[in-house]
């Protein structure tokens, strides 16, 4: 007869005659169990990975694994796995009073995985499905997101990752994920490694550790997470609260203890939620129920006593509508379940009438019947208050991403120029030479090869000029002394241009094409602009401090390439860059239309040329009150690194 | 007969006659659990606890409270509380398998301190008592802290606290816990009320929300937590690992599963950890064991296979000798109590013998019995990654402090100068002059009252000046233009004298006492050195970027004042100050010698005067290759900020 799925647990080197077995019956589908693949460290467990895709590719059939721990689909109640978290038939029940809304979970680690369904349940958690990919040699994680996003199949995604091993994967799914508002948290593991690795060049170190991935979290609106109870708490945020989306991070807060409340209020902080006074009106409303001892202005101490007498839903009834605010924070004591349950009738009026998010965080250990009523009126419980403001921070941001949020735009590869060599950094002033044809406001200069040349170039620019050996083997010019500024007048000229000859002949330099005299540019905010290659996504744009500031402030934002002008006018307005921008101590502000533009063309340039630059910097941009110059401008053209 | 304590819970208006009572009867101690005293915003409230205060103050009886939930002392097995969480009398058991180390858990908030028992029950932890503390008229949170130091009544504590009230008990108390080894974990709040406070002076503002807090905390090894699993999983990790006291960071990390590895790896690094190599030996040990899957440079990945084989006593036994490794991660599922069970005697063995700390995180749900096991054979099971990486950093971080640690120097106060005024900024001429007088290295400069003396007086000093207006009510001078830098020659310093006495004219200055001359400083690291007097514990010495770098890069190191020189070079050679003085950019390194010199010489001059100085800032100071130069100074006296 027809078989759906096999299961494949015989040895690895057996594995590749049972796949081919399996594929010469017709059979739609196999998991492989087995070990011995690509996570061994010698070439033949890489080869019989490399059998099984091919396999799979050939005949069409879906492979899972291998050296996975198996799935389960629990809306299915299907669940080949040895995972002993499915260890009784009920393992596959939702939980009682659990969310409508479905969590996913697909993990690269099979013990990892399974975890999240232990953890997530005692929070109200219903899963439809738990998948172990293993080494992915066939279907991908992303695959999977893609599946059940375009099936319906679930409605919140846990993600554990190592790697995405195919980018038009993940931009596909994720696009699609976004766009049907089924949000994915994702924990990434392998940023330290990343970050040993991290010096490869000048604007990856300072994209970070890490940075492709997430860039390109932050830019589909993925939502990351560093532990356990942070992806089972954004899920549940996004699972109960998913119906709402907040356009702001305005919090109100009300607690029965002033301690807690004052603990809430530092978290939602932390977490980037404001937490502002609330407005006359509701403060009147609410100062009617309470004590001397009670306050109204945000967060609101209710005290015991208002909220024994008009119960959790009584005060969501009275902060519900106040202007200003975006969600609600719930503090509560959910270690004795009585006035809860008591109260299980009104929670589900309000959960009905609230246009707001509400979040509830026990800060006593809560009883499972206190969970049980407020997750089947359809509010999600948190232990932790960090998690908690987390999750309402969380809810407004990818709000405000998918509302943002545009597809890439496409990109039509432009041919190598000619002069670019195969790979390695090539002379600055053909970097230079190349980005000023194509409309980019680099520096005036001229490059010259003997002294007189020198000062006739620094006379036709006028004013004080810089000076830079132009040789390929020295990219970093400033490391070696074979660059000098401020140079005023025709002898200073002169003398340099043999000096900086000088140098270059003592440091080695043997491919001398001359040298670049440059005009110095009007002061401003330095930036640094840069592009790296990442391995998996490709190209990546950092926008940061610059000059001397780039060091010593780090930072920068990074955004993968190809990129709307919507996504470059977001950063430069955001935290990270728009404080170097404003203008400090007298310095006007930076010219931002400007600005904009040369992000916007040498985007467009670096995306069409993206599989031939594998680093360039732009250090530093110098943004003037009116206008932007490039003052320096390094191309290593090849591959990218692995 | 003689009563031992009594607990009134009478209406608050009533309190202070059962008091005086109590007091007459010769009571020994009492604890009020009712409300409505200074916790109201109504002034009737703070009176009765004025009256409080003073009855327990003239009786010498020890007063809880009001506004506490009770206490319960579990050795005792005494509990006067109505907490719900001591609701039989097994609550008041350790739990099976706890440590020996006792937890003590004092808090400002009832509630919330009885739930941190709720909470590290499971986990294995002993209580010796919980104390809510209330409004603290009388008994305050150290005063508490000093007598289980004293009494050896508890060996970790976790406090939770709204503020301090009496800083001399917090340094008592702190110091000697820090002597004894019994570390506190603190979780703070307020911080966000204190941060949209926090304006008040440039160096406050420097020195951050909370500012003053985090600094004490600092000094005196206090560990700060964030959430309640933070707090409770510190307490953990010292009450289990308490007998070690590494000395450095490196941990090594072992794991049955690759994914799981790389989580605690990420969090490790988090946490500041370092995940080193290890050595050959050590590798050429564990290799033997592994299947070809394996890995052992670090983390190690020993697979289920070397863990079922060695169980997790066996890998301890592999790693506890490797050289320049600190402390030991076992990432492990406890899911299924089977393998850790029998392991009992083989973990109860190597617990015994190892000489480094270990720390076991489980990436599933741990089995009850499972916890049992590790926790009877003195190992702390966590179940977040990064609260398990946290614990071995605090651990390093507690036994570094402690090592450390100076009492702070004694301080004889000064006398006012005669010409201070009573309160707010003085002319900077005076402050450099002050400053100067004892020994500090302040730029040259002259006061001058007409343009002759200012062209006389530049050329005294040589080369080209700053000028800046001197005017009691202009303090922050350069934002109304009232400073001219770099003028050269008689005729633009003349002219400059002239503009900045207009300036100062049409700016309103009716307090002109002259324009100060003086000398442009030589180039170098610009770094901002300020005091300010913290409302609780007095002066506090923040050192951080400087100039214009201040408001870019923020951020900077607080000090409590008086300070040793031990901990002002520590400032100096930690990751927030160091970056700033290696030299960049072809810059020199600073001047170390010359500025810890400074450091010194100002943290004795202001701790001398710190009752009278509510406010300096040096920006910039000038840190050169050789030397360093104080540029700009601004005091301002009078009393602290409320």
């Amino acid at each position: 007869g027809e078989v759906d799925m096999a299961i494949v647990i015989v040895p690895a080197p057996h594995v590749p005659v049972v796949l081919a077995d399996c594929a010469a019956k017709g059979v739609k589908a196999a998991q492989i169990i087995s070990s011995g693949f690509a996570e061994q460290s010698c070439a033949g467990g890489r080869d019989l990975q490399a059998e099984i895709a091919a396999i799979a590719a050939a005949s069409g059939m879906l492979v899972l694994g291998p050296n996975s721990e198996g799935f389960a689909n629990l809306q299915a109640r299907l669940a080949p796995t040895f995972s002993p978290v499915i260890d009784h038939d009920g393992a596959l029940d939702p939980p009682a009073g659990s969310t409508s809304r479905r969590v996913a979970v697909i993990a690269q680690s099979g013990g990892v995985g399974f975890s999240f369904l232990d953890q997530g349940r005692p929070k109200g958690l219903a899963f439809s499905h738990v998948v172990t990919t293993g080494n992915e040699a066939c279907v991908e994680t992303f695959d999977l997101v893609e599946w059940m996003v375009d099936a319906d199949e679930a409605d919140v995604f846990i993600l554990f990752l190592e790697n995405v091993k195919t980018a038009e994967t993940f931009r596909r799914a994720a696009a699609k994920a976004l766009a049907a508002g089924k949000p994915i948290i994702v924990v990434k593991v392998g940023q330290s490694e990343a970050g040993q690795r991290a010096a490869l060049s000048h604007t990856a170190a300072l994209a970070g550790a890490d940075g492709a991935y997430r860039a390109m979290f932050a830019h589909y609106g993925l939502i990351p997470a560093e532990t356990p109870s942070q992806a089972v708490d954004l899920a549940a945020g996004f699972a109960f609260m998913g119906d709402f989306s907040p356009t702001g991070t305005a919090t109100a807060i009300f607690t029965a203890s002033g301690g807690a409340g004052g603990w809430m209020a530092d978290s939602a902080a932390a977490a980037g939620l404001s937490v502002p006074v609330l407005d006359a009106a509701t403060r009147a409303a609410i100062d009617q129920h309470l004590p001397s001892y009670g306050a109204s202005d945000n967060p609101v101490d209710a005290t015991a006593q208002a909220i024994h007498h008009l119960g959790y839903a009584g005060l969501i009834d009275l902060l519900r509508d106040a202007p200003g605010i975006d969600s609600i924070i719930a503090v509560a004591s959910a270690r004795l379940p009585g006035r809860i349950e008591q109260d299980r009738p009104a929670l589900q009026r309000v959960r009905a009438a609230t246009s707001k998010p509400v979040f509830f965080w026990s800060y006593t250990l809560p009883h499972p019947s206190a969970v049980e009523v407020l997750t089947s009126c359809g509010f999600p419980l948190f232990t932790d208050p960090l998690n908690c403001a987390r999750a309402a921070r969380a809810l407004a941001d990818y709000g405000a991403r998918r509302a943002a949020f545009t597809a890439p735009p496409a990109v039509a590869p432009a041919p190598v120029p000619a002069d670019w060599p195969a790979t390695g950094p090539m002379p600055e002033y053909r970097a230079q030479a190349w980005l000023r044809d194509h409309g980019l406001p680099v520096a005036a200069g001229h490059l010259v090869t003997d002294a007189a040349a020198a000062v006739s170039a620094a006379q036709a620019l006028g004013g004080p000029v810089a000076m830079k050996v132009q040789a390929a083997d020295f990219a970093h010019k400033s490391d070696y002394g074979l660059v000098l500024l401020g140079r005023a007048g025709d002898a200073e000229v002169a003398a340099g241009y043999d000096q900086l000859m000088a140098r270059a002949a003592a440091a080695g330099a043997t491919d001398v094409d001359g040298v670049l005299v440059q005009a110095m540019a009007a002061p401003g905010v330095e930036l640094l602009i840069g592009v790296h290659r990442d391995a998996t996504f490709g190209p990546m744009l950092t926008v940061g401090p610059g000059g001397v500031m780039a060091e010593l402030l780090g930072g920068g934002v990074t955004l993968p390439l190809p990129v709307g002008a919507d996504d470059l006018t977001t950063l430069l307005a955001g935290p990270a860059v728009a404080p170097l921008l404003a203008g400090f101590r007298g310095q006007p502000a930076a010219d931002l239309a400007a600005l904009t533009r040369l992000l916007v063309d040498l985007a467009a340039l670096v995306a069409a040329h993206g599989d031939h630059i594998a680093e360039l910097d732009l250090n530093p941009v110098i943004a003037h009150g009116d206008g932007v110059t490039i003052v320096d401008a390094l191309i290593v053209t090849g591959p990218a690194p692995e």
